[in-house]
């Protein structure tokens, strides 16, 4: 099968945004086998977007759209979609009620029905994330998959609901396992695995940098999933034997949930105390829901003055060595544990820049600390570098990384 | 004069890439007056690039295509566009000398001499981060640019070289100013607007939401930049006696920088406390440099434990009225600015989901406790959608935006 991704809207045009659902479908559709032959983006227009759809079915036999499915004069895609297959608009009824139900009680804005507004005999596709349901016209040998725009709600539905009906239409499964890395660079990477990838035919490994890890995706075509998953196993297998250590999930895994279940399992509670992070690691544990089981609380001491009156942390300390060093990291992990009560406290501070910098402690160098109780603290430096924001997050996902460890260890130690 | 944007190679259609190309030149053209019609994305195949190139000069008169000017066999892009117009292949010699001084004494690879291979006639745009030069080809009224795949070696060049050419083609100044709106939905200030923004012409006002604010971005074309300044000033005013309060900066503001400055300015420090937002608030505002010197401390109070041995706040407090409580958000608050010191404390306590909800307090409920010293602690209440994530951002732009307020309105007092 031969797809086109159409994307739909106005703010594509100017520039506002990025057509990132374009790409994050087409790794999607090249998983399932599924060949992409081009992108096209178009504004808000009716006679515009049915040449895009004309141009799009000339080449291909899917078309995904995305855009333009919301509820206001602007969003035209559903209606030029029916228009172009010859059907009527009618009203889902599900939908209605589902636009409803998010609203709750409150006062619906006059044009919400045109949400549940769909091109009739259409498959729909459920919004868990948002108002507008995605819709799949089949026709003619020819399939338009219309999705929201907002990434948030579009990559969910795409996943849930889009793939397993383009799963059915593919004569082999094509199945991905994704095993995802942290500490090794993409380089590093591909040498340690180069023979592996130059052998590659089926399964194929990938990898993919991102700013903070690397995923490496082995993908199987096969006449069924578990053949495609037999194919695949020994090659994970081989890939654990070699980086096993820097592998802390596969697939939809988050680093954040991983800690958050070691904790449950093993009953301890954590507090956390930072200071160049500014409590994007607080908040990197507070988006998993159920996380204040285990997460008693955070502090965010940026100025000496809190580190002292919150963590008890000696003057003479900060004085002697300075905010940015390993023996102020230490009395931070341990400052948050036993002023929490938590059994394990764990800490950051360093020079995010972009000013701070000197020779001796460069903007990207961070000290991590972690306290569990009973054993001795640990401190990490790391040195890193680009802006502001990159040096917080990777100094975050390093402190991450730190407690996984540990809590492993701890874990096979038992 | 319109344009098209096209992206060569198939790393865009494996979803390898984003084409942030796209977006980038977009938002150029569109400063530059010339419309940008659509986007397109083939792969390195001398067929389909033709198609599209056909298909984009169907549409504009201007086609800016960029990626597979490289020396390797997969870079086609000149050879089709030639063969496009006609043209012969013809060595250019300052590019050939260009690449040679770039290589330095090194030898050069076999294939390096492609890099200067060009279409007879083309404008030529070197290329000062990179080896292949950028390419300009005019003939019967269409005009294609071809510039390099990489954003670090086409951003300089699209900037130094193909803007100014286009400058010349074009008659008028286009200019944008975007006034950044929170605390009203797309819907509600195109209903304030409406009469605006229906006798748009020059200026035209375009609304776009995002998932916190709506910006509003109001172009004038005129013979010079000033005059198309004149043309915006007074609709700008306008919007702003109807709306006012809810601007709270335009074109690059942050409203965390915005804050910053005014207690910069008040010479007043902040500490916060947040729970539901979970450390996601104090990240907003380390976010921006040198925060440190109004910003004194965060705290991530998420258990009832964390807000009476931190804050200070009564047990009784909290079993009467519960943690998410409009008297629970203002002792936070009270509470974080009496411990850190700090002039003022701002607050965060609510139900994010998925689970904790009642009937009485749904997920969404949020409340936001602000204590100025000297003044009287105001609570504010929300009650928004979606999901963890999203009612954790709103919560936190919510927050910030009440601070924003209560700064500007003590400045307006002085």
């Amino acid at each position: 099968m031969v797809a086109e991704i159409l994307g739909v809207g106005t703010e594509l045009l100017l520039g506002d945004i990025a057509n990132t659902n374009a790409q994050f479908m087409s790794k999607v559709l090249a998983g399932l086998g599924i060949s992409v032959y081009g992108h096209t983006a178009v504004g808000d227009n009716a006679a515009r977007l049915t040449a895009a759809l004309e141009y799009a079915f000339g080449k291909a036999d899917m078309v995904v759209a995305c855009g333009g499915l919301g509820p206001t004069q602007d969003d035209i895609t559903k209606e030029v979609s029916a228009a172009y297959f010859g059907k009527e608009m009618v009203l889902h009824e599900p939908s209605w009620q589902a636009v409803q139900r998010r609203f709750g009680g409150r006062v619906l804005p006059e044009n919400a029905v045109r949400n549940a507004m769909v091109p009739a005999g259409s498959i729909i596709l459920p919004n868990n994330h948002g108002s507008a349901p995605g819709i799949c016209i089949e026709e003619n040998g020819k399939i338009l998959i219309l999705l929201p725009g907002p990434p948030s709600e579009l990559e969910p539905m795409f996943m849930e609901y889009a793939v397993p009906f383009l799963r059915k239409k593919t004569v082999l499964a094509f199945i991905s396992r994704t095993l995802k890395i942290v500490g090794l660079g993409e380089s590093r990477v591909e040498t340690i695995l180069q023979d592996l990838i130059a052998a590659q035919t089926n399964p194929t490994i990938a990898p993919y940098a991102k700013l903070t890890e690397v995923a490496l995706r082995i993908t199987a075509a096969a006449p069924t999933d578990e053949a495609a998953h037999e194919l695949i196993a020994p090659v994970a297998t081989e890939i654990y034997q070699r980086i096993g250590p820097h592998i802390y999930g596969e697939d939809n895994d988050s680093m954040a949930k991983i800690i958050l279940d070691s904790l449950e399992k093993s009953g301890q509670t954590l507090a956390i105390a930072e200071s160049c992070t500014g409590g994007l690691l607080t908040s990197a544990f507070v988006d998993i829901p159920g996380s204040s089981k285990n997460l008693l609380e955070g502090v965010v001491t940026y100025s000496n003055n809190a580190k002292t009156a919150r963590l008890g942390i000696d003057e003479d300390l900060l004085r002697t060595h300075g905010a940015v060093s390993p023996q102020v990291a230490a009395a931070m992990a341990e400052g948050i544990a036993k002023t929490s009560g938590a059994a394990i406290g764990i800490s950051t501070t360093g020079i995010a820049g972009p000013d701070g910098g000197t020779d001796e402690k460069p903007i990207g160098l961070v000290y991590i600390g972690l306290h569990i109780a009973g054993k001795p603290t640990q401190t990490k430096e790391l040195r890193t570098i680009g802006g502001r924001n990159e040096i917080r997050i990777r100094a975050v996902v390093s402190a991450m990384d730190m407690l996984r460890l540990a809590m492993e260890e701890q874990q096979s130690a038992l």
